[in-house]
């Protein structure tokens, strides 16, 4: 414990003194609602006698969660999370410390934490599931949906090469990892349709949100491309964290013409098969992008002397570190709100 | 839009001034954890070649967001939501207005939203779809898991008879339906053990808060009576609104002695065969426990003059003029906070 200790004492010393606001924070306004959804009926909704098999449920909503400080200075921010996991990445760290949620607030940006399409609070359809148990249908309509193992997740992370192999000078917080584990959730995308309909709710949010950026991480990286090729109305900007994808760098390049995009990635990239490939495709991206009037910027953190992030580095030990940074970033390129 | 608009200005003049807290709103500390929570070994993780079918997941934690008031005056409430709904329930109502979660916190009482084990961003297991799926379980090992439809729900929530009929006086704001409705989830309730992991995790969340007050809804009643048959340290007192259940009326009282208890009621119960006999149910506990030197007050909105509360109470267009009359309650029941 006392090991530990020392070690949280030596990060706090290794942060600069404005990655750590403090103080009362003053909300003007804030709430919940939702963005989207569809009526659906259907004949297999239970197998309970207290609940009727048949009827209408409401699916494919996406949840928002928002806070406006007082004193709004800043583009309103669209945080939207990766795979297996929920609005929570951007809360509190697994070590308790303060989420990007939060942090954005502080810098004077209103921030709106998402939960995706059919999952967290945005309910997805489980019919599925009950046609096969009613003998309706057989076991291999069952949906698809998948839980990520601690174990298989440790690469996919970049904790390591592999489980439990840490990667030297790894800046998430592994001591906290059984907190970290506890945010992921099972993941129904694989039974949904192209694009998710978080797409459009994106889209349609921005739009509310007259002038927002969105900011996604890895399996949701492609989703504010997609949204700004649906519409571009109320997209002030892109950042992706780590994108499972960017947009083809042969496909259609107009929908990005002059629009502010970071595409930012950690470290130990090289080292990670899975990663390798993509950070490739998305600078193939910017090229293309930019070579038709495009703003694109790929940041890798290491060539800016910020070493040791992993995946997930919105709360790794020097995440309000990369936040603060990125605050900048988002002055410069996508100006103050409206 | 005309009529809505007079109508909405009308409910606006009948709120007493109390009831509608605006400015700026400010926080000491918020932010979001889990309670709870167990590793659980898996060969049915997923049907997918990307991810292991096989690993460790974690399962049965409780999700909770806080957010302190800067002048704290009472107890930290614990929100916890019914069946087929997450903790969405206290935040902004359908239509728009202010959520209790904001309301106490605007009356001095840190506020602690939970999504039940197994729902919202509290992950449960989906190994039992894939054993299925993949040829190692029968059709009928499926998991329990409904979807209460629209059409069912409605006599459930008690905004009239029976679909689409409406109690004459009803104050759940049917114009915004639609928006209710994306609140709710697919509930897995039934493929749970019991008692609910939700129940060992609200005595861990109220042992941390070294005196919280435990508000419940419908589904999840019993589960504050339950926390406090598990362990009463920490638990300040108990909101049970609409409870599915009390604890039976002949059951052991002793944890109840001297506990502030409230069972808050709406009306239309006894028009209501599914809620007519759990308000019985609920008399006959308090006369039981009180009997045994407990403190349980069961009020029905109606006999003080309230009138028009579906079982959503929380959300109905007088649910700041019922907030403020709890908040007086747990001054005078459950006293200040530490």
């Amino acid at each position: 414990m006392r090991r530990l200790l020392t070690l949280a004492a030596l990060l706090l010393l290794a942060l600069p003194a404005a990655a750590q606001p403090e103080g009362p924070l003053t909300i003007a306004r804030q709430g919940s609602f939702f963005i989207g959804g569809r009526e659906v009926a259907s004949d297999a909704l239970s197998t309970l006698p207290a609940y009727a098999s048949s009827g209408t449920v409401t699916v494919d909503q996406m949840y928002v969660r928002y806070q406006v400080p007082a004193a709004a200075t800043g583009r309103p921010l669209v945080l939207v999370h990766g795979c297996c996991l929920t609005g929570k990445t951007w809360e509190t760290t697994p070590d308790g410390r303060m989420g990007w949620d939060e942090y954005f607030l502080r810098r004077g940006h209103p921030t709106y934490v998402v939960d995706q399409a059919w999952r967290g609070r945005s309910a997805g359809s489980i019919a599925g599931i009950n046609r096969v148990r009613t003998g309706r249908a057989p076991a291999d309509e069952l949906p698809t949906v998948f839980a990520a193992a601690h174990e298989g997740a440790w690469a996919i992370f970049r904790f390591g090469a592999e489980y439990p192999q840490v990667f030297p000078g790894l800046r998430f917080p592994l001591e906290a990892q059984g907190e970290f584990w506890k945010q992921m959730v099972p993941d129904w995308l694989n039974s949904l349709p192209t694009p998710n309909p978080t797409v459009p709710a994106l889209s349609d949010l921005a739009r509310k949100l007259e002038g927002a950026v969105l900011v996604s991480h890895s399996q949701s990286g492609i989703y504010p491309f997609q949204a700004a090729a649906l519409n571009r109305a109320g997209i002030a900007g892109i950042v992706s964290i780590e994108p499972g994808a960017c947009p083809a760098a042969t496909g259609d390049m107009t929908p990005y013409k002059g629009l502010p995009v970071l595409v930012l990635w950690g470290d130990y990239v090289e080292l990670a098969p899975r990663w390798t490939p993509r950070l490739k495709g998305c600078r193939d991206f910017a090229a293309a992008a930019n070579a038709a009037g495009g703003k694109v910027e790929v940041v890798v953190l290491p060539e800016m002397g910020i070493k040791g992030n992993s995946h997930m580095l919105m709360q790794d030990n020097n995440s309000l570190e990369i936040a603060d940074w990125l605050a900048g970033w988002l002055a410069r390129a996508t100006g103050p709100g409206k």
